[in-house]
């Protein structure tokens, strides 16, 4: 069961403008039995889903090098099945969620059959987002490592301004809850300064600004694969909300 | 020749964080010779390329009423070939662009073979973006009907707060080109109020706040289609630039 649930919140990262994870970092939220969620939930969850976060041949070599870079310090299971502790922690990322029944307090459908999550809709490796996520807890800082495929564009050759602020959005939201449990953006302020390329691998790098009760400021920069040149840059702002009001809408 | 060039220059509203259209508002930019471009396109524009903001299928009740109402102030051609003034635009939406040679000054593969528009990239009716922009001349402000599809999520059963941010870049990046030529997204400050169910069509009203020199400053809200509710607001900043800065990169 505890290995069932922790599958199920990972399941949670990267959603967006409503975030929602358990994680080591964070306490389970305690206003709605999690017991009770998972026992209603299908096999979908334990049907081993497809894991996008994970290498696939569409990588080029600088996602490969930066993702071996940081994987490579990332906390393990040993053959002997014990947990060695790492300085980095890889995120998983699938492409569904739950959903919540609007207006009710319960999953009404627990599994929405056509939902995607918007990061993750295109199946076809390499043609969208292409992205893995770092999260270190030490540092209070998470790193995601994007290529942007051909299917992103804005300007002629490049990324559409829309999908960094996605991707922007992704990153600062999942450390939000790393950091701080269920969150909802609540402002994304984001500064473009140089177009990225399409087919280009970039940094994303967050770090933890404060927290104030409710409210985690988190900021963020786009570079070049090797930090040379700054892309974007970014503060975003997130207010934590119970399991209750993610039910509720 | 000139309604190619003008077919071309349409093609090039809603491109995101560096947009460039040619229309009535705006003197075409100056520093390349527009014809010599035009010379050297293939055929792919004369084609009849899938104008993506007509109705589908896939449109909702809501959705047909609000494209009705704004399509219906339209300016249009007559039976006898003669244009009719209107309140509002209809702007057409294809899913390819220009593609410009990253470190040259000319075009060398005019037409990318894979790229597509971020917003258009799925072809499926009713799966992620259905859109429309019109756009208000006399009064300088644009109102896009925008029906957010299944592929589009992020919290459960909600449009990812990037999706959101996607089609304001679209909707302020449109109206800054129809007012001021070609520009590139220098900031967006998006406060998110309320959460955007799934299947939903809301409203994305923008208005002109300033232009000062090359900067074009527009204010932006996201409403629910009978505008009862609040769902964002956002500012973005464009800056203007010419035709030999898109080329270059």
């Amino acid at each position: 069961m505890a290995r069932s649930l922790g599958r199920i919140f990972r399941g949670f990262q990267s959603l967006g403008s409503l975030a929602f994870m358990k994680s080591e970092l964070s306490n389970p939220p305690a206003s709605v039995s999690l017991k009770s969620m998972v026992q209603t939930l299908p096999s979908v969850f334990s049907s081993n889903p497809r894991d996008f976060s994970l290498p696939n041949p569409s990588w080029g070599t600088e996602m490969r090098q930066l993702y071996e870079h940081y994987n490579s310090q990332c906390e393990a299971v040993t053959d002997g099945g014990e947990e060695q502790s790492g300085l980095w922690k890889r995120l998983p990322s699938y492409n569904r969620s739950l959903k919540y029944a609007a207006g009710g307090v319960y999953l009404s459908k627990i599994i929405q059959a056509k939902a995607r999550l918007f990061t993750r809709n295109i199946r076809d490796p390499g043609a969208a987002f292409e992205y893995v996520i770092f999260a270190n807890k030490k540092e209070q800082r998470c790193v995601c490592i994007f290529q942007a495929g051909h299917l992103l564009e804005g300007p002629p050759g490049n990324v559409h301004g829309g999908a960094i602020a996605t991707m922007i959005d992704t990153v600062t939201g999942t450390h939000a809850c790393v950091h701080s449990g269920p969150v909802m953006t609540a402002n994304l302020n984001i500064n473009y300064r140089s177009p990225i390329p399409l087919g280009s691998t970039v940094l994303i790098e967050s770090s933890l600004d404060k927290k104030e009760g409710r409210k985690t400021f988190i900021s963020c920069k786009v570079t070049s694969a090797d930090g040379a040149r700054l892309h974007t840059e970014a503060t975003a702002l997130f207010v934590s909300i119970s399991v209750g009001q993610l039910m509720k809408g």
